[in-house]
């Protein structure tokens, strides 16, 4: 049997999404410095609340390295609507819902460095689940890269079930793709859902190493490549694939659209949009 | 009772959208040859065929007034899918369509020049009807501008139905809204579907007349501002508002995501998207 989540159980998840997004901005604020000198770029944090219940505070960095990164943590309860509630678990007999989650999108300034998105939650219905998933948009696909991202999550998976990594890293291809092009948005990572497991501990836990491993992996990413030239072709490049980017995100992605039509605040749900884009 | 739609009717509706995407061109082109010596950017045409039967022609233009111009007309015929006959007039009992149709979009370089939008069409099931409407999308909106291109707009309206210019503008307002943000797309202009009155004829004529106004009052409009010196303030700001226009044409327009979801060309399709767009 699944476990009744209690107050202790919420509070444990989001003082773990708080804590995240400390380590996090203080990563990516630490790759602001590195030869920055007194304008290092910082993250600004901006609280909002939810006219239906609870809130949020945005946090979004426009520096040097990192040309647009937003890591943004919400806890809010509400009713769902007549229209959400048959499809969502356990929402069918009490409308009720309690969500708490981190979300990450990263757009480097660099053509040479890819973006990325981490998003981790909890939701509570008369169930409850977590969801999340980690995945990386390279401009130019680099072997190395990929192969060390989805070895960070991979890790991450096969500590808590052997079968996660590949039932994870397949739905995060499946999702991340736009049809109408016949194209993926990137190189994929992992994407789960409605996670829950017998034991709750177990499912936080790996959740917390989802996060962990996204935090480990992707800064080295960065590094990698933050201090090579590139050429405007290729920052023309990047520009054109941000706008596919743009395009899954408004066309497809179950968490903007969700978010937008129940009246979540705009702002921090189209955070993930890229500074620039071209459809040239 | 409503016309019945023969092989004539296609063929004439056929060739006035052939010849208002050569006047269109025409007067498009005549906008960059002012003061531009030999390297005057020229409309390239792109014919594509779908695979459901019909094609089109892609016309695009990257000039130095009009930063990204796009002139499509199409000529589709095919079967409605089960999920779309319910939804479409008269396709429930014979899902054959036939479908033609005018799409323009010009995005312009300066901030100064609005940007405008202009589609007419027929489609064909067991029923025949026209649609269609055109609008105007600034930056900085100026009365002078939306004034006359309403006026050029009621004024084709008027000459057939006193009612159609205030129905159709009033559901220009309602369509072109982005209820996310609480904006609207753009300074309106008219909006229409379903037009299947007694007289084909009349209701042809009338097609016509909003393509031609159209055609009168917008290239006026960008004449007026061209030659202005506009800032890089004033550019970003640009970039900003083709962000919102990116999000209405992805999140609502109904164009648009029927015509990607129905495997309709990618390329065609998202003619519209800006060449350039911020989200900061």
């Amino acid at each position: 049997m699944a476990t009744v989540i209690t107050s202790e159980h919420k509070a444990r998840v989001t003082a773990w999404f708080d804590a995240l997004r400390d380590r996090l901005i203080a990563a990516f604020e630490t790759i602001e410095d590195v030869g920055g000198g007194a304008a290092c770029a910082r993250f600004e944090r901006r609280p909002w609340q939810r006219p239906g219940g609870g809130g949020g505070t945005m946090a979004m960095l426009r520096g040097r390295v990192l040309e647009k990164a937003g890591v943004n943590v919400s806890q809010v309860a509400g009713v769902f609507s007549e229209a959400f509630r048959s499809q969502i678990p356990g929402a069918a007999d009490d409308p009720r819902f309690w969500a708490s989650g981190i979300s990450v999108v990263v757009h480097p300034r660099s053509p040479l460095v890819p973006a990325a998105h981490m998003n981790t939650r909890m939701i509570v219905t008369t169930h409850g689940w977590f969801g999340g998933g980690a995945d990386l948009t390279p401009v130019f696909a680099d072997a190395e890269d990929t192969a060390a991202f989805h070895a960070a999550l991979k890790a991450a998976c096969d500590a808590h079930d052997p079968g996660y990594y590949p039932r994870f890293k397949a739905w995060c291809d499946e999702y991340f793709q736009l049809p109408h092009r016949n194209e993926a948005r990137g190189v994929g990572g992992i994407f789960f859902d409605d996670l829950a497991g017998p034991d709750w501990d177990a499912d936080f836990a790996f959740v917390r190493d989802v996060g962990t491993a996204f935090l480990n992996a992707y800064p080295r990413l960065i590094r990698r490549h933050m201090d090579k030239p590139w050429t405007e072709a290729q920052r023309q490049a990047q520009r054109r694939k941000r706008g596919r980017y743009v395009e899954f995100n408004l066309l497809y992605d179950r968490g903007t659209r969700f978010g937008l039509m129940t009246g979540g605040n705009p702002e921090a749900v189209l955070m993930s949009l890229p500074p620039e884009a071209s459809w040239p």
